[in-house]
């Protein structure tokens, strides 16, 4: 039953710093590192016969049965960060604590928020879909006639075009992962292919864009070109099984894999068929870049190949020397995740992370590695590469190329140093 | 743009009583139904140029943002159906609405539960994992320690194997789609190889089997034999991305994929390594199926094959003749879903079903079918084939094989009928 003897190897390091290799993670190989003498053992010995004392919990029965059910009150500080703008509650947005979580699925109550006045209270059996403009059948749906419609489902991450912004500043901000880079989520999405309703409204030869427009107060408007519409767009009613939430667009929100956030429109109530982009004020005065050269970048909508480790991150203490699993998500706008490298010595050298299934395109992708901790000061990177050959840049790289006024698809690498007192925290390197 | 042109034989059927192509569901093909003169259109016709009337609540700034997210007042009535033993609150089961759902993932709030006395609230800075028994050196792990160890993550159905009992009495039960076959979900599931704790406990070559005790008021326990628990066992910590629900065993399950729920003891509390399995209550009164010979199936782990249409399904009424989405899943214990097989027209002919990616070792797979409904009475059938090639098998065969006290592992097809008057009701064939 024991690996121990015939895969030794695999313990030692990969990479500088106690690296080892990612083969730990397979299914048996994880077994060595019991009796490894890694560090790892983290238990107590225990007598050999009695079982531990009853606990309260074990003395009367448990609570019963619910319709929907709800989380540990021992969990309730797991909670999104919200930042508001002045004088809102909600136009803002809210992170998804990502140090705090695990796999790739992000839960719908920690799905990340970014709205621009509010959550409309929506009843789906007065919301109404139109399609119009250059169409030759302009069209009203109501929600029950888009639950005829044949569905798709896949599992897509969603990246707000600002994640990450707080790493553009000129020092290392403080704050969690999640802080800094919560701004993504990962789902599965269920809804209507797109092409399906133009189809059926008929889009005349000149109608290459399509402005969306939002149900809520800021009536959230963006322009999107034809061919995405008929790639892999959604229409999206479900989010991981059940009806969207309110704050991801209930009851019907636009879905476009890989894409900045804010372009899948939440609370679709209007696609206007148009030759042009409509030029509004959510994609001129916002979501765009100011170059060096005074230009500024618009319609970038792909979101770039981006990890990030979550885990050991800024404010999770280490626990002195030993044995630690390095953990995070990867992701690209452009496809698959085909590697994500780690450094643990601010990146002279560099092993690969293992990657659990499923690995999906424009879907979060977890990595993992076990690390041998010697105590000393560390800095860990952690870098991916897209089933494209794009490689995640560095944050000098990134600012070299778009200048220091950037502020939206920051993807650079993060570093977290670690520290001999135990404490990681932000740094550049 | 248009795929018309090209694609119209998808349209034709491909088995009797309209089942229309899988290839509908391609990316591209789907967009033909829109103009396929199928009739889809659902939608009404609009006047060309005024988008509708600005509803209430564009009218003023929406809700604001929050820690933590909740559904929409709106989707209040999507609930899971809970059943209790009498005189009891917490001894039971409740089931998951499989027909109002989409995708393959289920939501932690409507994941299915079942308890034999209710859900302990259990902090997890008391809990503890001990194991003992056959064990070089007994441990005990405080929560603190098991979140050190190296993780793993896997999406991965759970069902009960008490599911779908109501179809093995003599008349087919009323009920819907959920209330008949809803113990059964599909999350991803993160946490440690067990057989990484067994090397560092250091198991006795004589160490066979597993007791698994939970820490409800009931000490569920179960009997493990150790080829599972060093293959794909799991100790689970995180079910979509979140820490474990209590209903799930927070802060700790055993999770064993592919097999009866019953099995995968919740809130675990003791490991205890044996020589044979011990024969617990409830693994001797209970999840044991009388044969007609007088013996009893004893330690029936892996779950069948099996499939279910959750739309159409009963209570779900028709809308008159036309276009309609036949959806449902499909599992199996033994691996991944190779097939799904539909048939509107009692069992005379199949056409297979287009399966939703991706498509996972026991993993809950989602199917999708179009089907052009001609308003007459009409019989859905799904039938599943798996990885290893075992065939769903029908009812009538089940119970040839297993006699008529069978009362665990339905994995049989289950019919719907379809009425004229738009009625879906539950049937054998």
């Amino acid at each position: 039953m024991s690996t121990l003897e015939t895969n030794h190897g695999e313990l030692e390091p990969v990479a500088g710093n106690g690296l080892l290799h990612r083969r730990v993670f397979l299914t048996g190989s994880a077994a060595l590192l019991g009796a490894s003498g890694l560090g790892l053992l983290t238990a107590r010995p225990a007598a050999a016969a009695p079982p531990p004392e009853l606990p309260e919990w074990m003395k009367a029965p448990g609570a019963g049965m619910s319709g929907y059910g709800r989380r540990s009150r021992f969990e309730d500080d797991v909670q999104r960060s919200v930042g508001s703008a002045p004088g809102t509650t909600g136009s803002g947005a809210s992170r998804t604590p990502l140090e705090k979580l695990s796999g790739m699925i992000t839960p719908n109550g920690l799905h990340f928020e970014r709205h621009h006045s509010g959550i409309p209270d929506i009843d789906p059996a007065q919301h109404r879909l139109l399609i119009h403009g250059l169409v030759a059948r302009p069209l009203i749906f109501s929600m029950e006639a888009l639950h005829r419609y044949p569905m798709v489902s896949r599992i897509q991450f969603l990246e707000c075009s600002g994640n990450s912004r707080p790493n553009l500043s000129d020092e290392p901000p403080g704050g969690s992962c999640g802080e800094i880079h919560g701004m993504v989520s990962c789902s599965e999405w269920a809804g209507i292919p797109l092409g399906a309703l133009l189809e059926e409204a008929g889009v005349a030869p000149e109608g290459q864009w399509l402005l969306m427009e939002g149900a809520d107060a800021a009536a959230m408007t963006r322009s999107v070109p034809m061919a995405k519409a008929m790639d892999d767009a959604l229409l999206a009613l479900y989010q991981n099984g059940e009806a969207l939430r309110p704050e991801q667009g209930y009851p019907l929100r636009l879905f476009l894999p890989g894409w900045e956030g804010n372009i899948s429109v939440k609370w679709l109530r209007r696609i206007k068929v148009t030759r042009e982009p409509t030029m509004t004020r959510d994609e001129t005065s916002k979501y765009t870049d100011l170059l060096p050269s005074g230009e500024s970048l618009l319609f970038t909508f792909p979101m770039g190949v981006k990890s990030v480790i979550t885990s050991p991150s800024a404010g999770l203490a280490m626990q002195g020397p030993g044995f630690y699993e390095v953990s995070g998500l990867a992701w690209s706008g452009a496809g698959s995740i085909r590697r994500v490298e780690i450094s643990a010595d601010g990146g002279q050298s560099w092993a690969e992370a293992a990657l659990s299934d499923p690995v999906l395109s424009k879907a979060l992708t977890r990595f993992r590695m076990a690390w041998r901790w010697n105590g000393s000061p560390a800095v860990l990177l952690s870098r991916a590469t897209d089933s494209t050959g794009a490689v995640q840049p560095t944050r000098a790289a990134l600012i070299a190329e778009k200048g220091s006024q950037v502020s939206y698809h920051n993807h650079a690498i993060q570093a977290w140093q670690i520290a001999a007192d135990n404490e990681v925290t932000n740094v550049y390197v």
